[in-house]
Parts: C-alpha cells; sequence; structure tokens
C-alpha cells in the first residue's frame, strides 16, 4: 500500500495523458509527509493503476449535455485510494487534497471541452491478511517508513 | 456517487452486449425513488464501467460442466454497486433488486448456452476522504437530491 | 464469492503467463477446507479476474533500480481477494498463506530479473446486497458448502 486505482470511461483515453496522470499522482504520494515530516508512503509500495472501460453508461447518457449546448459526450474519471490504517485524519486530509489538486489541474482542460465528471475517494483498508513479496520494496527501506 | 462496476470474463464479450447492459442499469439507477419519492442518486454521479477480464480463471475450469453436457466454457460477470453513506435499507434492496432485475434480462438468454454465473452485491463506500471537480454534475443540480 | 481481482502493471504481460496464475490460484481456493474438513469456498462462485493496466505508476518511476543496477523497469502485481463473512480467521489466515505460496512461486522466477512487488490482501466483504444468478452454481450444489 498504497494505491491508487483510476477507473475512467474509455472515451478520455484519446484526449488526456493518463500515464502522466499517473506519474503525477504517483510523485505526490511519494511527496507526502505527516505531521512528524516523515514519508506518509513507503516509497516501495506506492502504485497507481489506470483503466479505460471499454464499455460505459454515464448519466442521461448525453440529453442534458445537449439541451446545454454540448455534444452529449460525457466522460467520467474514478480515482480510488486505498491506504493502510494508521494515519490521522490531518493526513489523510493533506493527502486527499493534494491529489485533487493534481487530478484537477490533469483535468481542467478537458472540463470546458465536454461534460466531465472527476471524483477522488479515499479508503482505508480493513484488510484481514495482507502479505507481500517484493524486490522493489528493498530498494528503499532504509528510508521508507514504518506504516504501510 | 454512485458508481457500478462490472468485472466480468472475456469470453462473455462476443455473446453479449455490455454496452447496452450499462445503459440500462444506468438508466435504472436513474429511475431509482425514495421513500419520498425523490430520486435516490444523483444524475450527474451515476456511471457504471464494464471491464472484460482477458485472464480469468472460473469454478473448476470445465470439468462439471462437460460431465453435465456443455462445452465447460464457463462464464460470469461481477456487478458491484458502490453508493455513498444515508440512504435507507428500504431504498438499499429496492435499488439491489431493480438492478438484478435488469441483469436477469439482460444474461437470461446466455443461461442456457453456457454455463453462467452473475452475481450482483451492494456496498456503502465508508470513504475517509471525497472530492468532486465537475462539468457533469452541474447540469443536474437542480433536479438531483442532495444525498450523493 | 469468493473472487480474486488481480491488477498489475501491464510490463508483466509478456513476461508472465497470468491466466496459468489464475488457474492455479482459483484450483487453491478450490483445495482449501475449514477445521471441519469441509470446502471453505463453493466451486460455482469461485472465479479470477486479471486486469493489466495499460497505463501505471510506480514508486520513483525507476532512478532506485538504476542506482541498484537494473533497468528503471518496475513491475507490480496486486492481488485481492474478496470473501464472505462468516469464516474463522484461522481459515482467513490459511487461505492467504496457501494463495501467496502460489504467488510466490509464480512470480519467483520474474523476481530476480526486475524489481517487482506482488502483495496480497483479503478482505471480508460487508455488502448490504446480494444476488445471484447462475447455472453455473447448480452444477456443484450437492457438495458445496452453504456458506459463501
Amino acid at each position: 500500500m498504497p494505491h491508487l486505482v483510476i477507473l475512467y470511461s474509455s472515451n478520455l483515453e484519446s484526449r488526456t495523458d493518463v500515464s502522466a496522470l499517473c506519474r503525477r499522482l504517483a510523485d505526490t504520494m511519494l511527496a507526502q509527509r505527516d505531521e512528524g515530516g516523515r514519508a506518509v508512503f513507503p516509497a516501495g509500495g506506492t502504485r497507481v493503476f489506470a483503466y479505460p472501460a471499454p464499455h460505459f453508461a454515464i448519466s442521461d447518457g448525453g440529453a442534458a449535455g445537449r439541451v446545454a449546448g454540448g455534444d452529449g459526450d460525457y466522460g467520467f474519471a474514478y480515482l480510488n485510494l486505498r491506504m493502510g490504517r494508521g494515519r490521522s485524519e490531518a493526513v489523510q486530509q493533506g493527502v486527499g487534497g493534494a491529489l485533487m489538486a493534481v487530478a484537477k489541474a490533469h483535468f481542467e482542460p478537458l472540463m470546458t471541452a465536454m461534460h466531465l465528471g472527476v471524483t477522488l475517494q479515499i479508503d482505508v483498508g480493513s484488510e484481514v491478511f495482507d502479505a507481500k513479496y517484493s524486490t522493489l520494496h528493498p530498494l528503499f527501506n532504509k528510508t521508507d517508513n514504518k506504516v504501510d
């Protein structure tokens, strides 16, 4: 942990660089610091996965958008961060705000070009089992904090 | 919110029109009303994403299906609705029943053609952070209810 | 239930046989037994879906990997099992351990070829609505246990 999964309508695929968005979001997660100045997230466990949905339906399908003068082509991107337990509410809100700022900056040019919804939610995992196997985590173990 | 995510085995892709299913499910969500006659879901936040899984494994992989006279080609579709907190159990059950009726009608022709499982689950989100950025929601803000 | 969803960076797609991994994980789920010797999971509801992420960002993007002598091409696979309520902690841990052993054996050859992270988490569903429609479950109903 953490991981951030982006689900989005595939009509956004040709309109915006989702790989660049993933990178910026990952960098933002890595830059987060808690009240004591420690990294919020372990570098070796930080990942962003983005999936365009080949099939999707959004809202009324375009009717209201056309009435409003658009072409009725709606888009949606849903960003869901799952993080481990044990972080303060201030940290959670800080992370959310920082990630949402990145998402806003990224999607802002599209907002006037189409009717687009972007939602970010953070969940705290309540897993009953958690195991890792990694040659990635050890690259960072010296500097990572303990909370995952 | 709400969003409905469909994960399904990719062997269903050529057998059924998943985009049409997404549209019907979205329309069904938009048609839901609570005890007071208000829309259960905000139109601007209602979306359905469907993802065929390029790799999958189902049940015993076909052995029991072949014994039963089928070709051992199993299919599965998992529908997961995530909605916000604050709705009554009656509303939750009503939404689930309405969506399942759509799924049943959609998949019914396939049920005899192959061994197919369809499951619908509804989760109530317990997110610790929730933010929106949208030119889609404002199209509907006059008529949407407040719960998201 | 149960279902196991694998999200992974698409740079793993050409390096490992994910369909084979899905099959081994499903077989492992089907082989699980509880304290009373009964099958932990119903055969008809057991499925694994795997999704390569066409866009992704992992950790620092490669810098530390290159410093360590690698090519900076990181990979990540996240395995998430969702199971129903009502199973003991011993069963949950046993299932997790068995699945992680499969994942370790599968990814072990890749671990030295690249910097790779594999994480497995198990969640117990807290769904408020659950419905099934299936010609798959009845193939197994005689031998399946009742918990789903």
